[in-house]
């Protein structure tokens, strides 16, 4: 099956719209009528809205489940192009997540595991690509760089940030670290600038725009501190927990386990390439209008769109103010991430760092082997020195060459800036946004729940947080309508 | 409500057995008809037993859960004795440990965890006493002793274990890790042995006995190599994942959380102080006949009891050859753990690491601040120079006071040596038992399910491991009824 969604480029073809995937649904619908009135509608089917949504099914719940696009995964997807994955948007997993390993665990895929990185020969350097230029370190180099420059980025403490945050799935037992959700990384780094060499300047800067996907002038501190915090509060883990273990069969061989399994217990209807256009809470149910005109009726939603499309739903009645207000901040992360298949061996092992207005990547490496044996990098840019890959062809081009010399076959991406139903990559916040809005966007409103890895309290912004809100809003559900059924059946 | 299990002294009444809990379970029985086939009997009421019945139950299936003892969570839970609770055998739970994390999260117990050390004031040092004396060190000498002796001891190639055991929840993964399951902890020690200071040596053994419960001659070398790839190659972590993070109301207020949301279902029937004597496969189903005469009859059954105990019930048909061989292995895990309420209160600081002819215990910390202000001790033994703290309370007072001059108020434990439902603390195999039978123990019999941390392939022996195995084996038991109740339908 082919995605509308993703971009593919080769020599031969130039660039084509869509890419396959297994995570593309055929039949579009498995509704056979109107009139039903459904226990739970969830809207979006990322991993928040599949795991709410199977969830509700095996509590025994009927389930709509309503999608705009074509297929599962939301921002996390692959595109199997010749037997082989290129992830389009999220894509490392880790045991030291807690709710996507449980997944794991659960469907038995433990085994099903791979390591992003292969230093075992060919180039084994990084490329440091600064304001003073081009330089080849050892990898090795390069991790005693990132962490010196990133260990005095966070050590606001004397204890690397464990002092401030011991808690980091908490809002509430992390009193000392609020104040930090005032700073942007800009603000650290004014602070912290002088103690930092060259070097550790650029290491510092790639890495930290490659976690947010925004500018240093709006990537808000806290949420740093957070993901290191998550991380161990150590660059090793932070390496080990973002981008290491991926799956073998790529991650929509994870997403359709969730939803055959809720299709499986015989609950779940499903309708894709189907945009929701209002969502009008009556009190006594919900109606879910889509922009081509259907209707469904529930007794609950649950709304798992991301943030930054919240906007362009109508909600009736209106959002809360302060989730109102968090919307119209939005979160600010416009990740492009560019795969490219390339014959280059030796580039299997190679990786860059770059911070410099000359470079539209930040950060790029050696992700996988593909099976004609070519080699598969992935790079990463943010909103500094913006590119949208799609525009220019030949200007994507050249900017991955700038990287490095490479003898690209193949280009594969995803440009969610462009994507009206994610608008940016994974969630990162501008400074404020979290400490003043998180409970208000965790709110349910009426009949309506709001789920969604953007305001997880765990590894928010990643696969887990997705399970993670998927997890509690299925809950909440389930409660409201156990405590609906007993009130109906005390009124027989 | 007051379990029969568990004993407290104190001054004035001297050991009386039987402590109150919150896991004890009132009435021990909501069964209403005896002529009932439930679709699965789940076998103990532990974390693993209670998930499956949990998972079940929701997934609407009718679910008996039959436990031998009067209260929920097996080797976890905890007595609540004015307001303050002890934990009795399982504590310590991380967001490092997916399955019992992600509950937390799902029950929103995030904010209610605590940390068991407090080296704020008071004594702010720990006592090594090995061959050669005692002598009081700080806790950053401490650290770095510990952590020195074990890196020598983990460190098979160079990387710390990291080499040979890449992907610790897996065997398959880790060929490089399977020889070292063929040695003992003591095989391991006279490899490394001339390079350990007797300090070192005193606090690694002392360390490693703390985690197996055995003896340096029966404890396999692969298992601690898996716990110790779980904490991240670090001690550290071990630290952290093992013996910090505790609940507030304790174990058992996280363990009631799954046996009443398996009651809310209304699918959950249950029956306490039922001991299992007889599971027969009947082959259309599956006959369960408790010591006292009772029978209850099911289409599946889930064994959720301990390795240790599995020669204590007759299967028949007989269990398979490997699971047989394992069970007549048995684990060798006789963990002692004593609590001391002390008026010490400069002991909140304190901790003892001991290896030892004359000492009981091997490990002993502050653990928490009772109502009272009074200081709580904790005290590890194993089976070298074993205690049974119930034999002869005087012995086990002097146990304590030879670890620390205290003045104790209270002591409170559980002799998990000779409780004959667990036989035994948490799971650690000799050499050989893992790499020979996991897959042997975790396969299903016929309409009988296997699921017991002992076998779980991530946090074996944690409560986690548990929860990771109740999860599996609700899957498999909703599959079968999914696909018999299909068949079913179809002869219609």
């Amino acid at each position: 099956m082919t995605s509308k969604d993703g971009f593919q480029w080769t020599p031969k073809t130039g660039l084509v719209k869509g890419v396959p995937t297994i995570g593309a649904i055929s039949p579009k619908s498995n509704i056979k009528s109107d009139a039903t009135i459904y226990d739970v509608i969830v809207v979006g089917a990322g991993y928040c809205g599949l795991t709410a949504a199977r969830e509700a099914a095996i509590g025994g719940l009927q389930v709509l489940l309503v999608e705009a696009r074509d297929r599962i995964g939301g921002r996390s997807w692959s595109s199997n192009i010749g037997g082989y994955p290129f992830e389009m948007g999220g894509t490392w997993v880790t045991w030291g997540q807690s709710h996507v390993w449980r997944e794991i665990s659960r469907y038995q895929m433990q085994d099903e595991l791979e390591i992003s990185q292969d230093y075992s020969s060919g180039a084994k350097h990084c490329c440091l690509s600064g304001l003073t230029g081009k330089k080849n370190i050892s990898h090795d180099e390069e991790d005693a760089l990132v962490e010196s420059g990133l260990r005095k980025f966070v050590n606001v403490d004397g204890q690397y940030g464990r002092g401030v945050m011991p808690f980091p799935h908490s809002l509430k037992m992390n009193p000392l670290a609020a104040k930090y959700d005032s700073m942007t990384a800009a603000d650290r780094m004014a602070q912290i600038q002088d103690s930092l060499t060259q070097d550790e300047y650029t290491a510092l800067v790639g890495f930290i725009l490659l976690c947010s996907g925004g500018t240093l002038d709006n990537m808000s501190f806290y949420e740093f501190l957070k993901w290191w915090a998550l991380s161990n509060y150590s660059y090793e883990y932070a390496i080990e927990y973002l981008v290491k273990y991926k799956f073998h069969g790529g991650q929509s061989s994870f997403a359709i386990r969730f939803f055959e399994e809720a299709l499986d217990t015989g609950n779940l209807s499903y309708v894709f390439d189907t945009p929701v256009k209002e969502i009008h809470d009556l009190g006594n149910s919900v109606k879910v209008t889509a922009r081509n005109g259907s209707v469904f009726e529930g007794a609950q939603v649950v709304s798992a769109m991301p943030l930054n499309t919240l906007n362009d739903v109508v909600f009736s009645p209106r959002l809360s103010q302060g989730k109102k207000a968090a919307t119209n901040m939005g979160h600010i992360n416009q990740c492009v991430k560019v795969h490219a298949e390339v014959r280059n061996k030796d580039l299997r092992s190679w990786s860059t760092i770059t911070y410099n207005p000359k470079d539209r990547f930040l950060y790029a490496f050696g992700d996988g082997t593909t099976p004609s044996n070519n080699t598969h990098i992935v790079a990463f840019g943010s909103q500094y020195n913006h590119l949208q890959p799609d525009d220019d062809i030949d200007v994507t081009l050249e900017a991955m060459q700038s990287l490095v010399s490479m003898d690209a076959e193949r280009l594969v991406f995803h440009n969610w800036s462009k994507d009206e139903f994610a608008k940016g990559a994974w969630f990162f916040p501008t400074a404020g946004l979290v400490t003043k809005y998180l409970e208000d966007l965790r709110a349910s409103e009426g009949r309506v729940h709001f789920a969604n890895s953007d305001w997880a309290r765990g590894w928010r912004s990643f696969i887990d947080g997705a399970i993670e809100e998927g997890t509690r809003a299925a809950r909440t559900v389930m409660d409201l309508h156990k405590l609906q059924v007993s009130k109906k059946r005390s009124k027989m």
